[in-house]
């Protein structure tokens, strides 16, 4: 793990230059297998399933019988917790609903902003060798609570050609009960176009792997999609009064991600800095998943020594995190300091697991600097707006002139004229 | 125009076989365009101008005193026309700002959502042989509504090396003087990646041609994008009580936007079908731009006889349209049966142009069926969200069971050990 100064990042960060990276090989993969399921459908993603899963399936389907032996083998723990997070999540994201609105104006002229619910949603959960169940409450609830009638999910199957208890129970727990057993940019593309099975959803979505992105960055336009998730990042920030092991234990939970994963810590501290370092190669060593973590450090973590908080808050800005801990005292008075973060977890009792599982808010967040521009997945995610306008013929006729002025300003003389069919008439 | 029933009509769409356009060779000249920008920055801008404007610039900014100069050629009906418009926009807008909210919870929890503008947005704006002062408006009012600071406007210069007096008085009106000569693939590369000259920016708006669109499919994920807008549409739904010239007159105002573009009419009456077919040519012959719109209405023209109004919405939603005008009796009986529509327009004075240019909704909108999973251009698409989490110790240890058998089912044995580390302090 390097230490370096606010200053050093900030020239490093300028001298980098871009890197263009050549997807090339990654899209023609990507793109025969969605030309290939759009023409052959279900048989696609069959011969896929084998290709890539090594499972023959008899049925896309997750049958009934599937969903009653996935209960008896999750275990009431699982369950009475994935209760409890359901039921946080469902309650911060029942603050997001939006409603229809109208504004009236003089001489009659109504205009309004109508909410819709999306009509067909489909999840995508990574699987194989590991269960995600908090992502398919993540993903699932703010639909559900948008109102969208028609949730699928797909999912890679497991070796033995069925799908984790685990995602099978929450599924159920949120409420959807079509579950596809078919992963990868497969799965994507006919979420996408549709199959004979699979019915075509508006939007896709849920994390993947680096297929499932390129094919969810190929297919977005024809059907909309959450965003295209990069490596997962957090970034602490730490003043003297942060206990060390807490940091130390925070930014390692985000280095067992995988390689790519980033692990970041700003403190004003440059002897807690050293702390830091030293606690985070000693916990390391006791961690299950330490063959992932330690190149994981090794290569993306940094210790960032700032003069004070507001130097802090700068390296914060430049980095926009998807995940960002203020371990420092009254957390609060520094919130309106963040300018980009998909989530701020506040106080030495706010770690990223809490909000990964539990709090309520959604871990569908924007990575790689992309909380910039990009939002944490919510119930905004699941509606469409439709704009409103009606105006009274005495409204219309008042403002027709100026109506006709900038239409023919812009050459478009045919809308100019549907103005004047109407001034027109009434002058008749 | 062709006339058909409801039934045809969906016969025909089933039948239809996805088309899946082969876009390499735009995609090239695209990806070309975009690595060539990111690698040799302003000179690409200055070589392409050349290329594609024919005009050799010795900078990119437009001046102050072209500002000046443009203000002076303009006119004051315009600017006055313009000045009702960027009020009543402004009006609607203002309706769609979103607040910072927080939600306290038993045992010292915050939870939250922090509304934060984007830094730096930058507008397409159309240009060469036509000017779109209207697209000024739409696309900068909402973005300094929402609070962006920074917005840039690019455009292509015309064949004078200058740009519209039309859209540089839009732009002053709008509160944005810095606009920069450069249009196409190279403007989308510039604002995604930033040259010398221009700055990188958080999300990019505006309409343009299909190399405008591919370039901003390919730079999505490296920045936001509005959406990727394809050929325009109307769609109107019209009883016996629809004045036939008016029907007519909005159904061509569409179809002079280009030989893409789709008019298409619903209506109750067979007798009225007929009718409205004989206006539409009769009113085709007298207009300036019917060259573009006699091949429009040949190729996409449409009047499709439904049995009655329910059939006539089913119709409706089976397109999902850009523009959807309602002109029956008591259009806001209906307005629950649309479920996709980029913008309703009710009545028999609330024609397309009034939308367009003047009541105050987006008249950004989805095109091609995207009103399924897309909304209008709004002040929400220039905000981002951030979650908040604050736990007390009480709140975190009290859940701590939970997460803990939440992250090691998921296998994540590092975010339980960021939970029991805390939990164990609490112990010892």
């Amino acid at each position: 793990m390097r230490i370096l100064t606010a200053e050093e990042f900030f020239a490093e960060r300028k001298q980098t230059s871009p890197t263009i990276t050549n997807e090339e090989k990654l899209d023609r993969a990507v793109l025969d297998i969605i030309h290939n399921v759009r023409k052959q459908k279900d048989s696609a993603l069959i011969n896929y399933t084998e290709q890539f899963d090594g499972v023959t399936l008899d049925s896309l389907f997750v049958t009934e019988e599937e969903f009653e032996e996935a209960k008896t083998q999750v275990g009431d723990e699982f369950i009475s917790a994935l209760n409890e997070a359901k039921n946080n999540i469902q309650a911060f994201h029942e603050a997001q609903k939006e409603q229809t609105w109208f504004m009236e104006k003089d001489n009659d002229i109504l205009l309004g902003q109508k909410v819709t619910p999306l009509d067909r949603v489909g999840v995508y959960i990574p699987g194989g060798k590991a269960a995600y169940p908090s992502s398919v409450l993540m993903d699932v609830i703010p639909a559900k609570i948008a109102g969208v009638k028609n949730i699928v999910i797909t999912t890679p199957p497991q070796q033995d050609g069925k799908v984790s208890p685990y995602v099978l129970a929450a599924a159920e727990l949120a409420g959807v009960n079509t579950v596809f057993k078919v992963g990868g940019a497969q799965a994507i593309a006919a979420l996408a176009y549709g199959t004979e099975t699979i019915s075509k959803v508006d939007k896709i979505v849920g994390p993947g792997n680096a297929y499932v992105a390129r094919a969810k960055k190929w297919v977005y336009g024809d059907v909309a999609i959450d965003m295209i998730a990069g490596p997962s990042e957090i970034l602490v920030v730490a003043d003297e009064t942060a206990p060390v092991p807490y940091v130390a234990a925070d930014l390692l939970s985000q280095a067992e991600h995988d390689e790519s994963a980033s692990a970041i810590c700003v403190t004003t501290s440059a002897e807690q800095a050293l702390l830091i370092k030293t606690e985070v190669n000693k916990q390391a060593e006791q961690l299950e998943r330490k063959d992932i973590i330690k190149p994981s450090i090794q290569d993306n973590g940094k210790i960032i020594i700032a003069e004070n908080l507001h130097a802090a808050f700068d390296v914060v800005n430049e980095i926009a995190p998807e995940h960002l801990e203020l371990m420092i005292e009254n957390p609060r008075d520094y919130v309106e300091l963040v300018k980009h973060a998909g989530a701020i977890f506040m106080g030495h009792y706010s770690p990223e697991p809490l909000g990964d599982y539990f709090a309520g808010p959604n871990h569908t967040l924007p990575t790689n600097g992309t909380a910039r521009f990009a939002s944490p997945l919510g119930v905004y995610d699941f509606i469409k707006k439709s704009s409103i306008i009606q105006y009274s013929k005495d409204a219309l006729l008042q403002s027709a002139d100026s109506i006709i002025t900038l239409a023919n300003v812009e050459g478009l003389t045919a809308h100019a004229n549907s103005i004047k069919i109407r001034k027109e008439e009434k002058n008749a």
